[in-house]
């Protein structure tokens, strides 16, 4: 079982890149037929219509894509991280299309001892996904609470 | 057809509510198996074994559910909206349980005009989700870019 990550084991100003998602019309069209049923994230000519040139996945589907590569990403089993209170300035910066591949490069911005609770910290991230072409798609900054290590 | 919304259309200060969202296990645990595999989205008994205390819904997810009610709550067909360039300060403040019942407020904070694209504007959105309990359960700032009406 490998060692679930704590507090401690983040240092700030580090960074490092995962990931590998395949991005299909049909997972596009799955995912916004449920959660964003917007003409441009159901078709090809809706999609073409807007100023986004193409059927392109809702951002709240490129969001949970990234969740996906992170969670790939933690260590198996138990992965030390007690849960997310909150994420700042997410920006949508490129639409994502069927046949772009996704990865990210997470960034440590800064980390914190809690006040109230002395057994976690939180640890403030900066997560840039780019697609195939590098080109930035998304960025955003979560807050990832973290168990410390005694 | 109904009329889209346009910039014009929004008013400072203005808010309204709207939306009911049923939450279920087997949508919790649908998601979180192909976006967000940790154990606390996946079985009741790793939530109980973490400070949410049961199976409880990706963040994510909460995220894809809100927007879901946004989209049934927008004018059919064409809805006026041109997208998100992003949300700022998302928080998630309580666990969203298999049971619950959501539904939104969405209150009008800003609007700006585009100084590069007089055809358009950004309206800054505070929106609030809370559980049948009235329990606030995320919030979110979204901005989205609306035509304006000649």
């Amino acid at each position: 079982m490998p060692t679930p990550l704590c507090f401690q084991d983040f240092e700030v100003g580090a960074s490092h890149e995962f990931g590998e998602y395949h991005v299909t019309a049909e997972e596009i069209i799955e995912f916004a037929s449920k959660y964003d049923p917007q003409p441009f994230h159901l078709s090809e000519e809706a999609g073409k219509a807007m100023h986004f040139g193409g059927l392109c996945a809702s951002g709240w589907h490129t969001c949970a894509m990234a969740m996906r590569m992170t969670v790939d990403n933690m260590p198996e089993g138990d992965s030390g991280s007690l849960g997310s209170p909150g994420i700042d300035e997410l920006r949508w910066t490129k639409p994502v299309f069927p046949g772009d591949t996704l990865r990210i490069k997470s960034t440590i911005l800064d980390k914190r001892e809690s006040r109230s609770r002395p057994d976690m910290g939180s640890v403030f991230m900066h997560n840039e996904v780019f697609n195939h072409n590098d080109e930035l798609v998304m960025s955003f900054n979560p807050i990832v609470l973290y168990q410390k290590r005694k």
